[in-house]
């Protein structure tokens, strides 16, 4: 059984200020969670179900006892960030913000990504095409936000974020910045690249003409319908694909 | 002001039961509402703000009277299925499914899409890529949920929703079907092709077997990271982004 104390601290963490104070975020649910304790990393405490911990003694055996907690499934559900909880949850020690290492590869830099699933989706899809980076805008939404955590489905686990101003960041690499506008060049027409800064707006206002002048490329995935634009999560995935597989 | 009937009726169609017997469903938000009016689509009853009527009484005033209702945002907050309302929403009428026409272009089939955003963004992203069809199969979410309607962000207007059996739509259409799998052939090396069935399974269970045997091409899209996956409508925008572009 969690302590009442114990309880506090865990739904504090839905959030930021707390997660920033305690340097720590929640992770849920049975995959999630499998895959955290695998890859050897920092955990708090865990909260499971008798039914889960059961099934998954090898994983929590190797863990500190006072770490490890067998709670009800009602208990589970009254510290649960998810409609219906899912037989476990972990705290996770945030890990400290590294400084960004400019090499020969890919980055993805977010201004003002203000959905939570799009924020985790966007590191999900970095992940998938080896993007180590994504480097947020000040002003984007917390990266251990709950339901970034769940849309990213396990990245935060390969992912390093980094908080920074994009421009900057944009100067200091000595890469070439594609942004993705509403009236750029046709992003199929763009050169071979080997590396570079793939830049992604806010999901209504796009990015700032501020940012935009610090691009070296300005492109656009041309549109044959009738969609206003595309999902911000979606329009990153699609330039991954072209920009890391010319 | 809104009847105690009328209110009754506009919550009820939060449930897929209701938006079939009564053949309607709810938009939500000034942007999605006036794209909605200036369409001209059927619309049954708008509820908006005061505030929202007077700067957009042009677009109100083609409308029949009993059509248009006032109502505090209290109010509309209580038939909301927003967490915070935006000053309007209206009840439309939901479209006749109609048959499916065959002709050299693509078409998008989905099998089992649980997640409402991502039918949504799909939809969202068919518009862009001009695809016109997309083809779900009956366990799918309803095309009409609210977060559906929310994700599409107004292309419910333009695409065509059809609900079919997949393997027996691909063999009735004459048309390449290119599934999307774990293990296929790099799609970055498909040929080049005119038209076709862009075919994407659950988010967690992909395609069926037995699905994935009616398809014409088995691809991929290469993993260069660790995610297990991508996202399912990320995953649909680099097909359309590849295959409408080659």
């Amino acid at each position: 059984m969690l302590s009442k104390a114990q309880n506090k601290y865990i739904r504090s963490l839905t959030q930021q200020k707390y997660r920033k104070e305690h340097k720590a975020f929640v992770v849920e649910g049975d995959k999630m969670v499998r895959e955290w304790l695998e890859t050897g990393q920092e955990v708090q405490l865990i909260a499971a179900t008798e039914k889960w911990a059961s099934v998954h003694e090898s994983l929590i055996n190797k863990l500190p006892t006072p770490t490890v907690y067998i709670i009800k499934e009602h208990e589970l559900q009254a510290i649960s960030g998810l409609q219906t909880a899912n037989q476990v949850l972990l705290v996770a020690a945030m890990p400290d913000e590294l400084p960004i290492v400019w090499r020969k590869q890919w980055y993805i830099a977010l201004q003002d990504i203000q959905d939570p699933g799009n924020m985790g989706t966007i590191m999900r899809t970095a992940d998938w095409f080896g993007i180590r980076d994504v480097i947020c805008s000040q002003d984007c939404v917390d990266a251990y936000n709950p339901k970034v955590v769940q849309a990213a489905m396990g990245s935060h686990l390969r992912i390093q974020i980094h908080t920074a101003d994009i421009g900057e960041v944009i100067k200091q690499s000595q890469l070439p910045a594609i942004a993705a506008v509403m009236n750029g060049a046709n992003i199929y027409n763009i050169q071979p690249m080997e590396a570079g800064i793939i830049m992604i707006g806010n999901e209504g206002k796009g990015m700032t003409d501020k940012l935009i002048s610090h691009a070296t490329y300005k492109v656009t995935i041309p549109r044959k319908g009738g969609a206003e634009s595309l999902n911000a999560g979606v329009a990153t995935g699609i330039l991954c694909s072209i920009l890391t597989n010319k």
